[in-house]
């Protein structure tokens, strides 16, 4: 399938994801590789943070080798480091980057959803809503630098910033590929997409899984602007400073005007969507595959 | 005064429409020339569905000639046709297209609208929510190989499918021109434009009652696609098999995720919709600008 | 901050309005430069209405010098023609331009915000809702013919009208740029605004409280059609000719469907909105800005 599309203009698929895949046919249930596998051996800090307070913006550098995946660990850090940087006066802006090479993030991470109790993946998905959550809420101004791929978890994570600088490289791929494992994007994942690229962009880019490459999601409006891959993290502070010459307040209170309806959307059916998760996440026929989906990653690892 | 916009980039009218249309004057009611006149001389089916079963992919031609209105008899059996299809295990994707030279469907058949009893009346206009229901919320994945003009009802068949192939005509023009014409779109129509091109589009397109023509629909988005003329069913048929690629539960969730709630508000205003339609078909003064239009269709072919 | 921005094709800042500016840092509340200073020494009506009998086609010619700043007497008149004309049967459309050189209209005016009763600020604010209502709601096809810049307040005016035509020129700008002044554009300026260019392109345009020059107002949907300087008003003429093409009853129904549920939302809450208003321009930090501002203003003139 992968080919067929990768091939396509249209339907371009590069970088990360088309190597992570795995795909069923003909309908059948099938799980989920824009959930990724994250090593276990490194004993850092999965990520870095650095607050200029001469500028009051911050770079959160996301550094957990190899894809960036988004574990519970990895997603609890991640909030605790936004929360603090919110509580901070001094800090006014953020922006997200990856300490990587060719990715910026690879989504969820598949050993979260395999073999856990449901206790324990219900854990993991209010994990997820609250990264979500606490981005596309902030009060500060918030940049995603992409220096990579970014698919799925990981192209929730840049439209959940108020800007998205990706490096010009079009093996870089970002879009929510979910449809094309078998799984399905969660409603706030579609209505994020949908207040970002329009409604039809959207429902083409949902039914189908497109990723696309970094000049077809400049093209859609997926991200809002493409430099040399060297000048990703530097265009970001230039452009953060602009953002930082409109006084807080207001901007705060018409980010809030724009975001509040889709934030409160899930805030009040934040129980159902952890249940639907993990409902879906549990079944047998999911568990099987995502277990064949792991042999399959070792076996290309050996 | 199609000559005054005829002649413009921006307000592009071509194709069968403009032959067909009668146009009234400084706000008067007047009617519907986006309903067409169905020849009642061919006993042929109106339609002939070829399921392939190596692929799963249904091709429905419409060939109603001259202009395949849309008639009651039309309708009905379309939504025959697709409800076998819907419930055929073993059909995925559904193209649709015509047999008929330079006209895909010139729209709703007008002979249904003229001396009817308001009973009559209803049941045809059930019948044109019906195709709409059941194609915008089809299971299947859906395609619109557009070989010729397709204004108002046309157009609404084509903007319910997943997805619009069109020949890269620029004499064939696709839009919902009802006001033109002295009538108005309902909100499903609306709602289905907005969903397909965006607001101001849909309200530019829809106040004017513009037609496209081939290049400018891809312009704004009514279309997805143009390809040479010969080649609208082939591109459409692998386009096809890229959307069969997608694991049909997930895009079939996430259609019906995107879709929904525009399908909801018809299912519960239906009623009202009928009732709407029919009191105002069944005016003195819309009957007696029916019974002028027709004579004029008439003289014409004389 | 305004040199940060001037100097960049995506934040162009230009015109009428960058001189006018006034700034806060670090997110302190601050006010309202897109507030303008009405000039008290002119005894001429502030606008002249033509009416052509024989085309059906008002112009309204604003004419308030300097800056045809939105007064209380301003939009009182303003919204009198407009009730005026859309009672006159004969009259079918509008067209809305300036007398004045390089401005449209520079927005609402600062004099009527300043040291005045919390009863006088909420009679203004209402004023600024009706001009809205009326306009956004007219029965007449409305064409802004922008023949200068058209910031805040002219640009709420622009984009209540069903057509916008600018004048090609680099040096007029036009947008809801309140927030970089400190304030908050509501939420029907908001609603308005998604309307016309889409959720996306107002999020970024109202965060950023954007004045885009015309090219770049064009690119994001924000106007229509560029024309020559000199041109602006026959291009306007020539297009009502179109809009008068279609027939008034389909157009005005299809009008009311397209904006009503905008419309009503405001009317559910105008009270509040007032209220809202009132509450903070009369607080006493705004007015210490807005007394700031004014003595600015004064010593530029000097």
């Amino acid at each position: 399938m992968a080919n067929v599309l990768r091939n396509s203009a249209k339907f371009g698929f590069s970088g990360v994801l088309s190597q992570l895949s795995i795909h069923s046919r003909h309908g059948r249930e099938c799980v989920s590789p824009c959930f990724s596998l994250q090593q276990r051996n490194s004993s850092t800090s999965p990520k870095e943070v650095d607050l200029d307070n001469s500028t009051g913006v911050a770079v959160l550098r996301m550094q957990s080798p190899p894809v960036n995946s988004l574990s519970l660990d990895f997603l609890t850090e991640f909030c605790i480091n936004l929360e603090k940087l919110e509580m901070d006066k001094s800090c006014r802006g953020l922006i997200i980057t990856s300490t990587l090479s060719k990715v910026f993030s690879a989504g969820l991470d598949i050993m979260e959803m395999y073999g856990k109790s449901p206790e324990r993946c219900g854990e993991f998905w209010k994990a997820v809503q609250e990264m979500w959550l606490k981005l596309y809420g902030s009060n500060m101004a918030t940049i995603a630098a992409i220096n990579g791929s970014s698919p799925a978890g990981g192209c929730l994570m840049s439209i959940g910033c108020d800007y998205r600088i990706m490096a010009n490289n079009p093996r870089y791929s970002i879009g929510l590929n979910e449809t094309q494992l078998g799984i399905v994007a969660p409603f706030w994942f579609k209505d994020t997409l949908v207040n970002t690229v329009g409604n039809r962009a959207a429902e083409l880019s949902l039914e189908l899984g497109l990723l696309y490459s970094a000049p077809d999601a400049l093209k859609i409006g997926l991200v809002d602007q493409l430099v040399p891959e060297d000048q990703v993290l530097s265009t970001a502070q230039v452009t953060m400073s602009k953002w930082l010459a409109v006084p807080d307040h207001a901007r705060q209170i018409t980010k809030s005007m724009m975001r509040k309806q889709t934030i409160d959307k899930l805030l009040s059916n934040r129980e159902a969507d952890i249940t639907n998760f993990v409902s879906f996440i549990t079944k047998e026929s999911i568990q099987r595959s995502l277990r064949m989906y792991l042999e399959m990653l070792k076996s290309r690892k050996a």
